[in-house]
């Protein structure tokens, strides 16, 4: 007996077809593109944040656990710090780690104007991000976040994102955070359309995505969270045609995922080898990678007016690049398929390069990264992109690295590239970042911006 | 510049094509689907396998370990059974969980015969499975298995599977396996194809996917690893239109995901409380779920000649169902949004209804299950598919379900279910049973059969 009832169209390119729209339209209704940065610089000077590096004993409501000597915050909230231990083939090795399993929501609201949908942007400041404020998401809350354990102010616009109606959201997808400092983090990644009138705040700026784009060649002005809600978005179809199929593409992948074998358990960070704490950090004996410190945050214009917490600090400025090749006239990317000890599932998709090279420079350190040199002595009319951005400015501090799309050739990337590796076109990448722990976090940085930046740049 | 490559279609419906050619064919080339009974009740004559009940005491090599009392494997490989503290919202229980982290190939070689494709399948032997002897995977292989833990022979057929090329590939997929039972436990579900000859072992028989899907309808024949390889295969794109455009189930599911906050901790089994253990049994002292017990195994016709082994055997059988509707024309089925211990990622889409009723029966024991009544209570008219599957009878002894396909009406399932609840068309579930970690194994059995079942049953 069949029911009467509303169907709808399984799929449709509805979606990234308005989203495309908003790509192509360079200038907003509201906002000249132009007047962002300096927007931007306003709610810097007027926020007069302070953040200054101060002993762990200087923290409030944080400190060491005297059992395990794990980080953590009075209340049992937020996030701790604790270490891993990760046991991978023949490699084997402990560090710090961020356990926050806590959902968050990285939302971003939309809305038409002029038939052209514009995205509501916050002037957000973090106390990691270089310049502090950054062109943020609508909405970046954790579950403590919206349930007051700051005892702060409520999360602005919140409300849209907790209950929308399915023909609102535009994307909502789970997507991880980086595996290396990070325990298993996953964040909510939505975009959700209203079409009431919405009161806009002074930190906050309609944007179409063309401007969004615009801003993304520019260095730490786009943060991280807006940049994996855009990549977690819908592209159009850009391409029929692959190296691999998209079945194929899948099939790799999972042998890549069912070939390492990455057990990482959490232990007491009091207990990890290799690492040394002092008044100010925990920090690896050798000196690589990155250290745990302590910051206070002073000056208003957050949820609540001054605070302390630890934050990760890379030793170095990254590299974070893809090599990029035209097959038969189609555009590839050359994946690779990264183990981070704090992936859920072993593997996702990175970069072709993702690494801080200053790790690599002692002779015999370890083997310098594949394609590093390749993507770092290109020639500049073959970069297509190249700008500097900053991680999650809540949780790292000045983690900056250079995030670049190379054209390279047969000679440094060959077609058939070394095990672990895989030539993905754009469309391939957009199709993976709808689901769950395909992507990783860098690599869905430059998959919002890969489409642009391969009409824009480079010569082919 | 472009290189010149070879390119092929992103996707194509070529395979799904092949395969539902395959469903179509009633007869295979080479076995009758008659004799396949006949010829597994041959085989387990032969076999002429013995499975008893043990003692702890009687296990070889297996024994609980003095500090956590887990039960290993003195090799340390196979599996181990450990405790596992799981705090889900407000409720919070312990128990026993099979921890295997090693990834299994679970794989069916397939060979075009007159131009419809045969599957290899296997009467294999499993101490779990009732009637000892069901049709199987060509390939079921633990690494444990592979690289010979057991001592044993080589697995048959195997080298097919290790390294394919990428146009033999038909599917390839981690699935998730019962997350009331095993921990954050997958395999890869894989299809291969061969276009040379292959030897056909006594214990093995090509079969089309027709042949097999009608030998899913006979109880306790096809075995739990069969049919999930078999569901995780592409099928032809059913339907266009559904309740939720695909893009809207995603967002709902992730949502599901979001806001069920689920902390699973391994512990050790000796801790675990409300658990009793003696000579023979690790079992609830409420006696509900499951217990833990042994086995010795006599016999031939496996990779070794007798073994004795920990398994994990139900205190009743279940049931589990799907409640199907047709809207607007369309078919569709409830899907539940299911929070299981030891899924890797908290929730999975499982059956409207998935249970063993008795562990309910005790007046106020605890809520029944939604849905169980209108499934158990329909008129024979209304039940598309019925049919006893036992779960994969290497771990699980006697592990039978009643898995069922219900039409259902308004009245007992509503177009706007409870939260936790989604319509979703066979041709949505099959899209998402093409990634990880979005269908359940049992809701899988049944979406291994859906199509069938909805073509061949009930009265519409």
């Amino acid at each position: 007996m069949s029911a009467p009832a509303q169907l709808v169209a399984r799929t449709g390119a509805h979606i990234a077809e308005r989203l495309a729209l908003s790509a192509a339209t360079a200038e907003g209704a509201h906002t000249a593109t132009a007047e962002v940065p300096g927007w931007l610089a306003e709610h810097r000077r007027a926020g007069a944040t302070v953040v200054r590096r101060i002993p762990f004993a200087g923290l409030d409501h944080w400190s060491f656990a005297p059992d395990t000597g794990d980080l953590r915050h009075s209340s049992g909230r937020f996030f701790t710090i604790e270490g891993l231990h990760v046991v991978r083939g023949g490699a084997e090795w402990q560090q710090p780690i961020i356990v926050q399993p806590e959902i968050g929501i990285l939302g971003i609201l939309a809305k038409e104007f002029d038939g052209v949908l514009h995205f509501l942007m916050q002037a957000k400041m973090e106390p990691g991000n270089p310049n502090l404020v950054q062109l943020s998401p609508t909405v970046q809350a954790t579950r403590s976040n919206y349930t007051k354990a700051h005892g702060g102010t409520e999360v602005r616009y919140l409300e849209h994102f907790l209950a929308p109606r399915p023909q609102q959201v535009l994307t909502d997808v789970l997507q991880s955070e980086h595996g290396a400092w990070f325990y298993q983090k996953r964040n909510r990644n939505m975009i959700v359309e209203v079409d009431g009138d919405v009161p806009v705040h002074d930190a906050f700026r309609w944007l179409t995505l063309g401007q969004i784009l615009r801003l993304l060649r520019l260095d730490n002005v786009v943060n991280m969270d807006a940049r994996t809600v855009l990549a977690s978005a819908p592209a159009l179809p850009a391409e029929t045609r692959a190296l691999s199929s998209d079945s194929a593409l899948l099939a790799w992948f999972t042998g890549e995922r069912a070939r390492h074998d990455v057990r990482a358990r959490r232990m007491p960070l009091r207990e990890i080898a290799g690492w040394q704490t002092d008044e100010h950090s925990v920090s690896r004996v050798d000196g690589r990678f990155f250290r745990v410190v302590a910051v206070s945050v002073e000056g208003a214009g957050r949820e609540v007016a001054g605070w302390t917490q630890p934050i990760i600090e890379p030793v170095e400025h990254g590299v974070v690049g893809f090599a990029y090749r035209l097959f038969d006239g189609v555009p590839h990317v050359l994946a690779h398929a990264r183990v981070e000890g704090g992936f859920l599932d072993t593997v996702e998709l990175a970069p072709t390069v993702q690494c801080v090279p200053s790790n690599y420079a002692p002779a015999g350190a370890e083997e310098r990264p594949p394609f590093l040199d390749a993507l770092l002595n290109a020639s500049p009319d073959r970069v297509c992109y190249s700008t500097v951005h900053s991680e999650e400015g809540g949780r790292f501090l000045n983690a900056e690295s250079r995030y670049l799309i190379v054209e390279t050739d047969e000679a440094t990337t060959p077609t058939q590239p070394p095990p672990g590796y895989h030539w993905v076109t754009p469309g391939q990448l957009n199709w993976l970042a709808g689901h769950s722990r395909y992507v990783n976090v860098q690599a869905r940085t430059l998959l919002a911006v890969l489409d642009a930046a391969l009409q824009g740049g480079g010569t082919h």
